[in-house]
């Protein structure tokens, strides 16, 4: 059987007290099934690439940087089952093209093939995407804890959090460490439609930490944003172009224009990993349009009348002009960005 | 019994041809229920003011316009069965109450206390409500399309349609006219959580119109403002004050604020009856906050955890510098806005 089920409270090796959604143990990769969050918890051991691919493309695993390593583990486990590096693109192909927006994957993937080529442990490398990503979560609340205030509301949008990462999270790893600090912060998560990451994932994790957290629906974050109780806006990113302009989850541009708007600060946090090089400006990001289904069904219920359509980006592009500052595991970077 | 079930299909006397989500016929009040659209189209006859009261609270009637057509029905139906001044009062507050933010319900239920005092059918008083508002309608329809380009994408959130008024619509009667008038438009409709109105509601009546609808999620909203598709946002309001601020379904701020940073218009399409000449500004209209079980239960699934919090404001306030005209039945009107 190539998924085993495993009880709640699953933990990697060495760290007792980290929740992470996808980690190495003993040749599989262990996963917290996120579509199934926040009334059941179900962990599953995965012993085949395809099957963690599938988990990328079915959103069980989902975040830029969790992604990531899911890439990585995914090529760990497909090394020793190929013959050729023609039988190894293929593979590589077909775990990149899972989800085309978050550059994590793809640089994954690439690293992953580089260490293989070079001979190079593929079990350890990804191992070292996995610890590098934590670490980078680790030096982004660091960094990024000294631009919140010791008191106030703070709104996120989507989950950029430790189930989006290897562990602790990037906007949220924001707010944790300043919360670590002392400061007294509440969140305001947006729902973020269709796939309810806010409601369903940063809701959950930050309940397990006692971190005040109230979910509004996304339409709602403009109200909050100008009503002068929001302090900050922190979200994460699944690409950044070296201008500064950045793809997140589909609703992060809403709130950034509305930050912008009612003079609230919107700072993004994301690790280097999620910088592309290759890209001068946002707008060649590819944006991943999924299921209109997504939309469609609420349930079991059919809540669009047949005779419409539906459109289902799940990123958008928000302008660097936009943005207050951008968080990485280097330090607080303001226009104008210059990333390489 | 108060309420009878009546087949799919129902239109007013002497109209038809014309969607009206709620009307007087032979003494009673016939209303479609709003919450099980776009899947069932189920009517209803109603005989007592308790049960129009509840359908208001219920949301079964919803819609500025149209839930002051169901105050005056309810009215209608109370007035011939109390036998006091102290009675009716009572009962006034009672229908009033239902709904706070639209200004509509309220005006309506003072206007009918005006004619029962001063001896008038009430009958004759609430249609006469209702016929100024189909009115209204389609002199707003004639005032906004002028404002919109030959084709091209409108965008519009929750449903200021033929479903929240007396027919034909505020916002959706702009769009109407302009498609009457052989614009070639295709509308956007923002979803509009919690209660959908957007996907139910406005894609049901413009599929039935033969216009062309697609459904996005509310975050989406910003992407294909920005992205230059979208030619207009065109929606409708519950409260205008005197200073052209309104009052609409939350996450039409989200709207204004992102179609303002796009340079795309937008457009406010409502009766005077909207308009309030209490409110100085928009910082004093009265927003409604609702059950948390709208946004905690999505079908039979709780998916916000119960140790998060829950915030239900579900109309926001756009100020008058986001807005680029107010189309009323009187015409276009444009900053500064002096409305009495």
């Amino acid at each position: 059987m190539a998924v085993e089920p495993l009880p709640p409270g699953q933990r990697p090796p060495g760290h007792p007290e980290l929740l992470s959604p996808i980690f190495w143990r003993d040749g599989r990769v262990v996963m917290i099934d996120q579509r199934r969050l926040p009334d059941v918890e179900v962990w599953n051991a995965y012993d085949t690439w395809q099957e963690v691919a599938r988990a990328i493309a079915d959103l069980e695993v989902r975040g830029a940087p969790a992604i990531g390593c899911a890439g990585a583990f995914a090529v760990a486990l497909a090394a020793p089952t190929v013959k050729t590096a023609f039988g190894l693109r293929g593979i590589l192909r077909q775990i990149s093209d899972t989800r085309p927006t978050a550059v994590n994957l793809g640089a994954a993937v690439h690293r992953m093939a580089n260490a293989v080529t070079a001979g190079r442990d593929p079990v350890a490398e990804a191992q070292a995407i996995w610890d590098q990503d934590l670490a980078s979560c680790r030096a982004i609340g660091a960094h990024g804890a000294a631009l919140l205030p010791d008191e106030g509301t703070v709104l996120t949008h989507c989950n950029a959090g430790a189930l989006a990462t290897a562990g602790y999270g990037t906007a949220l790893g924001v707010i944790r460490a300043a919360v670590a600090a002392g400061k007294r912060l509440r969140v305001l998560c947006d729902e973020t439609r269709p796939f309810l990451q806010g409601a369903r994932l940063t809701a959950w994790e930050l309940a397990q930490d006692g971190i005040p957290a109230e979910v509004i629906v996304d339409g709602a974050a403009a109200h909050f944003l100008a009503s002068g109780e929001v302090v900050a806006a922190v979200v994460g990113a699944d690409r950044i172009a070296r201008n500064g302009d950045f793809a997140n989850k589909i609703g992060t541009l809403g709130v950034a224009a509305a930050a912008a708007t009612f003079g609230v600060p919107l700072y993004v946090a994301a690790p280097h990993t999620t910088l592309d090089p290759n890209m001068a400006t946002g707008s060649s990001i590819p944006i991943e349009l999924r299921s209109e289904n997504e939309i469609r069904r609420l349930g079991e219920r059919e809540v669009v009348p047949a005779a419409a359509g539906v459109r289902n980006p799940v990123f958008d592009v928000t302008p660097a002009r936009l943005v207050n500052a951008i968080i990485t595991e280097t330090g607080v970077y303001r226009a104008p960005y210059a990333f390489e």
